[in-house]
């Protein structure tokens, strides 16, 4: 199996620092850190996550969406492992030169984001600096002590996605390729964490993973947690965002490749073992949510297949996640290399 | 009463942001935030400071001390409320090229702090990005649902200080002025956050605070949130650190100075209700630890009194707070400034 450069750096950091015995997940097995309250039975899921490269390359340039998306990666993370939301706290650092209108969009997009989710600011700290640096760090609770996590599934379970993907890429592919840029009007990127959704799954899910790195890399980290692979039977175009699709087309991009890139949508992404997916499917229409389907749980090295609509292809999910990162961003090398790795199933 | 500088951007940050029902405190009234837990008797401590100016300034430039640091001013935070750590998050951007040998610096320095503090690192975040950037978030749990925070004394509360006071700013002084730089081996600058303390003084103390703006800060902070002044009976000499006290005279700077910069040593400053001073007293002693007598609460707008070994002075200590800020770091100017400030008793 292919190793995760970006995984490299953070188990290097991680090395022989200490770690709690009342934390549920090691490294890489959750989304947000879960740890067992001394003297109750419940859980608290705490997370934290700085934008950094998409504000320093000029991804997201507009102040409110920054504020949006500050708030938004935090409570993704929560929303994957099922946690009732308790607050959130930000840390800011501004040039004492910012722009009051600039620092008025970025306090909106904050709020808009902590008001849509019923996320309360608890508090932060501010600091002045050369640059604009953001982070935030979310609290939530799992009152019953079974929260969700990247591990659990098994062959046989059923892979779903929150929502169809590619939303994340299709936007980055209009900010970073002056050739789309015409484009960008069409991609209304602004992603909501799924708190409702996670919570409901908390009852039905086997592993559960937001899309932050977008959809292959979502499952290609919940066959590693897991030592499984996947079949998706339904084909790309059925789980790829309409728009998205209609960027790929007119951008002459293959579609599996906007779940490829970098850059995510904050779906969730999850499996349901095959008894309890009719359960949950009522449950969630109930709840006037749609789930997409998008195959099943095989077992280990069978790695990834998908169907690209009359083909069916494997991929190295592996190879494909650190390409950006070999590509040093350069899109045209990335999506050249990309191209190369489906083999015939 | 001088306005704080500070205060206006925050209060101008956190305007129109959502807050929760279950937090126990308002702005600045806590040095961490305090959320009741749903369904439970307890109350969560969470707080996120980043080493912003320190680093970015020099004034941090030994990566050990910088991972040191990262950790305790956010365990103070905890220690100020008086609460168990649950654990630590780690935000961490740093530059592609960053040396290995510094690297392994800060990460021995968070990790030596970590293990002092029993605190261990639940997770966290790493970025790429063009300059290093650095916070953290520190979670902590008051089981009993009673923390300490910055209000709750009155007039006749006995001021304690958990030990001698000063360091910070000796140690910035030897930093930041040429002509001190000299005496840098004699300061020996590793501030411990106060853990053990603080759960001692969820028994005792009426409020408490970290001086991690140094002591005529916190005290300030301390009169602003209880409506009451203070008379520091203890003269200055005897609560200011030795070896600061050395540098001071040898700087050629009164003592009291040393706690009026910016910079502090992350020791508690806490009050007791007189009729609880004697059993206090006793069971901090039974801990080893031989808290410092600073002086009395006294009623509104008395301001703050000190004892400069000789003569009593009142200070503004809210225009003492702000002048860093209003000079702009300038050494000479503040230390000029400062010195046209205190006014006879």
């Amino acid at each position: 199996m292919t190793a995760v450069l970006e995984h490299a750096l953070i188990e290097r950091l991680a090395a022989g620092l200490p770690r709690s015995p009342h934390q549920l997940n090691r490294l890489h097995e959750s989304d947000a850190e879960l740890v067992r309250l001394p003297g109750t039975g419940a859980v608290l899921a705490v997370t934290t996550d700085a934008l950094e490269e998409e504000v320093a390359t000029g991804l997201y340039d507009d102040p409110e969406l920054i504020g949006w998306m500050l708030v938004t990666v935090n409570a993704s993370d929560l929303a994957a492992v099922g946690a009732d939301p308790l607050g959130i706290l930000l840390c800011q650092t501004l040039p004492p030169e910012t722009e009051p209108g600039w620092l008025d969009a970025l306090q909106r997009g904050i709020r808009l984001a902590c008001e849509a989710y019923d996320l309360p600011v608890l508090g932060g700290d501010v600091n002045a600096g050369a640059a604009p640096h953001l982070s935030a760090t979310a609290v939530g609770l799992v009152p019953d002590g079974r929260p969700l996590t990247r591990r659990g599934c098994a062959p046989g379970d059923r892979v779903f996605a929150s929502r169809p993907l590619g939303l994340g890429n299709a936007y980055a592919v209009t900010r970073l390729d002056p050739r789309c840029a015409a484009m960008r009007g069409a991609i209304n990127y602004r992603p909501r964490a799924r708190l409702a959704e996670g919570r409901l799954l908390r009852s039905f899910a086997s592993c559960c993973m937001d899309t932050s790195d977008a959809g292959i890399a979502t499952l290609d980290e919940l066959m590693r947690r897991n030592g499984v692979g996947m079949r998706l039977t339904t084909g790309v175009a059925a789980w790829t965002d309409p728009t998205a699709l209609a960027l790929a087309q007119a951008a002459g991009l293959p579609p599996w490749m906007l779940h490829a890139g970098p850059h995510g949508e904050f779906e969730l992404v999850f499996t349901v073992p095959e008894d309890r997916v009719s359960a949950f499917l009522v449950r969630a229409g109930a709840a006037g949510w749609a789930p997409v389907p998008l195959g099943v749980v095989t077992t280990e090295g069978s790695g990834l297949a998908l169907d690209l609509g009359g083909s069916v292809v494997r991929l190295d999910a592996g190879r494909a996640r650190n390409l950006f990162t070999e590509t040093r961003g350069d899109l045209a090398r990335f999506i050249a290399a990309l191209a190369a790795l489906p083999t015939p199933d």
